[in-house]
């Protein structure tokens, strides 16, 4: 070890893994180690007890490395973290019920069959020239580029199948660029990939471009989550220029594996994919190029790009075709990003129309949009990891084994869940949590703040000291062989998360001087669940109580929206216009913004009146109240 | 060694050197090895005696590996080829005084300074965004693009002098790229290179694009000499695909030293070199860009590219500032290349005139452009490398220690010789052969058909056998400590390349029914030396005797007009639009070719008349005709 290093990076480049959630600023504890051997220079008090320091006990993310030689014990808790983030191989679905019919099928790159006359002596054409002339036979005089790599090929493949060529070509204004020649009749297979970076969840789609259709999608953790849970950690973590290069591999390797996974699902080459849309919030694209991220989380928080450059998947290391096109969505503001602006491909608010939708996109950060034809506004606010599994101790995504749905039993509050591929149950997605907020509040088995009964007997409910938790698996029922259980600590995390959801949405439509009867749809993305259920999303104070038939959960509508930028030009066109349309709010600027988010804590909110249609058991209504209430009916 | 192999490629990846000038088609012996141990495929009968195939003698590039080890002599001497291609540092002088006076200075790579504002939270603008409004203020709404290597440094650079930027940007029709952004005014240093790629020697030049100044020349023999002496052995050579990435290996080599060289003699990093222009002949092109350059020597002549599209030096493997624009001179056809579309900017082809001019680039390949405004008339014909110093024993470029003028005595004919840079004699440059055989020729001691007199006592005329050899430096005079010497093999080669030139000359000015005195101008450029004695130059029957005020000699022109591209915008579009208006000729495809050049192969010519200005000294015209004739006052 070189000294002066600071000693998580030393670690890690011993090959140790360490996790730190919170990006290395020494405040989530994570990374705490033990110092056997070897001298160090440490700030780890106050974040650790002085026993703990005294014992030896460090924060390797607040610790550098005097001597040449320090020796370390790793915690065998914090490696044991990264088990809830293993990724399995389910299929995401897509609401594809949701994807437009009218759209133009026009994908951002197109095989297109040219003829290139033979070579002849006397007409000076080079065999550049003679392919460029075939193709603008086609398409008009347009200026027409080529990678070198693709140059290199030409004078074959134009002699090899008589002067048919396949030419596989992308459109910018005022130019094309040909990203691949081939000899022949190719264009009866033709693929390409959608991608949404989640900060948590990352999900590649591999897509037949020749007819539109998804043949395989998988997701997994981002690698980044290791170097921090949410945006504002990564940024921390990016701080040196070595971090934001660890960042750039982690979830590039994160990208390529899932890229391999989609094509050996169906025996595809990665080199044969000529496209890839990508969409993820600004933090993801700028660390996904390597673009230092600070100046996001700093005033006036004003990112480096906005709308992306034509790059080539060679210059990004997305590891397909390497002179094809890597499009990213573009990103409005610091907060508000590519998948905002892919998202809101799914909904009315891409269409012509005078009605107000709004729009909330429920990950790490919630996003908001609303507006329509004349006016888009966007907010973000930070919810956390927790609707995804992240900061929940049993937390995991909704794949194979999450609990996705729980109801409890009001007389013995004990839990019945069913998880996802009906195997035993390895953890609990966002579904799953809200669905037993939701039912453990409607039966009165916790409070509105979110404490769990302590004055009734029930088996699920374990009381440790001052902390109770409710244990939805025993271990020996689970499929990870320890207990799956939901603590008072994790229930709030998910108020924390649905109230900062909540009072983004209310505060942005008292902006607009309405009321949430007033729009005409409420759009909820995410990746809580496979299906959301609106009715318990209500009851826990997410989504506002309003008509059901106004709401449309759109699921992962990053993914989706990047799908049909893939397949249409016009799609492209529309995506780019309306973040150009968009207006940034800065929540935290707003006075009411603290006001509304500490209503929103409670179930399903402070302001009862809110929520008309939530009725909760008030057997238990404040423990320590004392005296029983009636069951309402 | 892998059963197969050929045993060329073999030797040469065990690290010998093994020179094959041409190309490694069993043609010019130079690869001879004997094979001491382990079991080879030979066809090397027929190319060299049964004895030496008896002995173990083998050509290596016909000769395939059958044993796992197979033991091969080098001989010494085919190495040693290697010693007149070593380099030295001499500066190349240009023609400066040749250079136009009018022209715009307006260098490609341009630097601007702009303001970037300030970021602000409310107008949604990245930090490329503004900066591109910048860019646009000065130059308009023009597109503009930016490598993801720029886009990384954006965020601080745009910060760091409160706003104040450099711009480094070069222009293409209808877009703008920016090549490099820099913190705060670095207009005052500004820098590119110029490149001349020839077959045989490669030429670099460092520009001050600030005020257009030369500050470097560096020169070095083409890396690719060992893999052949001109293009057909090139391109012969190139039939594989790893032989061709050697060849654009090995040339980029040289350019990539030469670069080193320039830089370091004015303490300049090469990274800050900003732009490169490049000509060569469109082998030398194809091959630096790793392009099959099969196609060229292949009925119809067709090559791959003509006018190159945007390359980047990162895609190239040219090393300066890795995302700066790689400009390659426009070639016409397979056999008229760049260097000429570069060497014609120096010449009155370039400008709007009716008058009839003709450049003559006389380099390993020849090539003529004939025209005026209305038409532009090109041929190429292969002269072979002697000018240059190749395939002569004792030639070598026009650096330190050529003997470049030579006057003999006619009566006793000893050579009195002068060197560049004054010092021991190394060797011939092609000014030197010119000059030498001129004055053999006038003063009768060699005839018309350069065979040397053998009927006089000269102590520098040696007769070994049937064969002659003019020696101009004993061992112990010369620098190299080796004898300095001209056989009539080395007479033969140069009568061989002055035929060729001449013979198209007289070719092309017949097939547009003119005479060379209706030419308003004859434009000599080349690398043969520094000067060219115009006078010699008509006695050898190189060029035609016509007025002397007609000639205009200047030098390595492909290298002055890729300097003349670097600084002007003008020149480049110039040369763009020569380049189209350029129509080519097949001189191999003209039945009367081969009798223009057996008639031009005799000093001057056979046909006497057309030298009316050249009287040699009658004393022997033909050594075996017998008898003494008067000398002529």
């Amino acid at each position: 070890m070189t000294s002066g290093t600071e000693l998580l990076d030393a670690i890690r480049r011993a090959g140790a893994d360490l996790d730190v959630p919170c990006g290395g600023k020494g405040t989530c504890g994570k990374c705490v180690v033990r110092v056997a051997g070897g001298e160090v220079d440490s700030n780890s008090l106050g974040a650790l007890s002085g026993a703990s320091v005294a014992d030896g006990y460090v924060l390797a993310c607040q610790t550098r490395v005097l001597d040449v030689e320090v020796v370390v014990e790793v915690p065998q808790s914090s490696a044991d973290e990264r088990g809830k983030f293993s990724d399995t191989d389910e299929t995401h679905l897509l609401r594809r019920e949701l994807l437009p019919r009218d759209f133009e099928y026009d994908p951002l790159a197109t095989k297109w069959l040219v003829n290139v006359a033979a070579p002849q002596l006397g007409d000076g054409l080079s065999d550049l020239d003679r392919l460029t002339r075939a193709i603008q036979q086609d398409w008009g005089k347009i200026q027409t580029t080529y990678p070198l790599a693709v140059i290199r090929t030409v004078a074959d493949v134009v002699r090899e199948a008589g002067g048919l060529v396949t030419v596989t070509l992308v459109r910018e204004p005022g130019q094309m660029h040909i990203v691949r020649v081939e000899p022949g009749d190719t264009t009866t297979r033709h693929l390409g990939i959608a991608v949404d970076i989640g900060t948590t969840t990352v999900a590649v789609q591999l897509i037949d471009l020749c007819h539109g259709n998804v043949m395989a999608t998988r997701t997994a953790y981002n690698g980044q989550i290791g170097c921090g849970l949410d945006v504002i950690s990564r940024i921390n973590y990016a701080r040196r220029p070595e971090r934001l290069e660890e960042l750039r591999t982690r979830v590039l390797e994160t990208i390529n594996r899932l890229i391999r996974q989609v094509c050996a699902s169906h025996d595809v080459d990665p080199c044969e994919l000529c496209n890839a849309v990508l969409s993820g919030n600004t933090t993801m694209s700028h660390l996904l190029l390597g673009l230092k991220p600070e100046y996001i989380r700093l005033d006036p928080y004003v990112p480096t790009v906005g709308q992306f450059p034509y790059l080539r998947a060679r210059e990004t290391g997305i590891e397909i075709a390497p002179d094809s096109w890597i499009y990213l969505s573009p990103c409005v503001g610091s907060y508000v990003g590519g998948d905002i602006t892919a998202g809101i491909l799914c909904t009315d608010l891409a269409t012509d129309t005078d009605e107000v939708n709004l729009f909330v996109d429920i990950g790490t950060n919630g996003e908001l949009v609303v507006g329509n034809r004349d006016f888009l506004m966007t907010c973000a606010c930070s919810a956390g990891p927790a609707f995804e599994g992240g900061g929940i101790d049993c937390g995991m995504r909704a794949a194979v084994g999450a609990i996705e749905k729980v109801q409890v039993d009001p007389k013995t509050g004990m839990p019945r869940c069913s998880t996802i591929g009906e195997v035993k149950p390895r953890g609990v997605c966002g579904s799953g949590m809200i669905g037993l907020l939701a039912d453990l509040y409607l039966t009165g088995w916790i409070d509105s703040g979110g404490r769990l009964d302590r004055s009734r007997p029930c088996p699920a409910i374990c009381i440790d000291g001052k902390r109770a938790r409710y244990v939805l698996a025993e271990a020996q029922e689970s499929g990870t062989g320890q207990e799956i259980a939901v603590s008072e600590t994790d229930i709030d995390n998910i108020l924390r998360a649905k109230a900062a959801i909540y009072s983004a949405c209310a505060l942005m439509i008292r902006h607009l001087e309405m009321e949430f009867t007033d729009l005409a749809h409420m759009y909820i993305a995410g990746g809580f669940g496979r299906f959301l259920d609106l009715e318990k999303a209500i009851v826990i104070g997410l989504i506002p109580d309003i008509p059901r038939e106004k709401f449309r959960y759109i699921g992962n509508s990053s993914l989706m929206g990047s799908y049909m930028v893939a397949i249409s030009q016009d799609y492209c066109r529309r995506q780019t216009e309306l973040a150009q349309r968009m207006t940034c709010i800065e929540l935290s600027s707003e006075a009411a913004y603290m006001d509304q988010y500490t209503a929103a804590l409670f179930l399903p909110h402070t302001d009862r009146e809110l929520f008309p249609s939530v009725h909760p058991a008030r057997a238990h209504r404040h423990v320590g109240q004392g005296g029983h209430v009636a069951v309402q009916p």
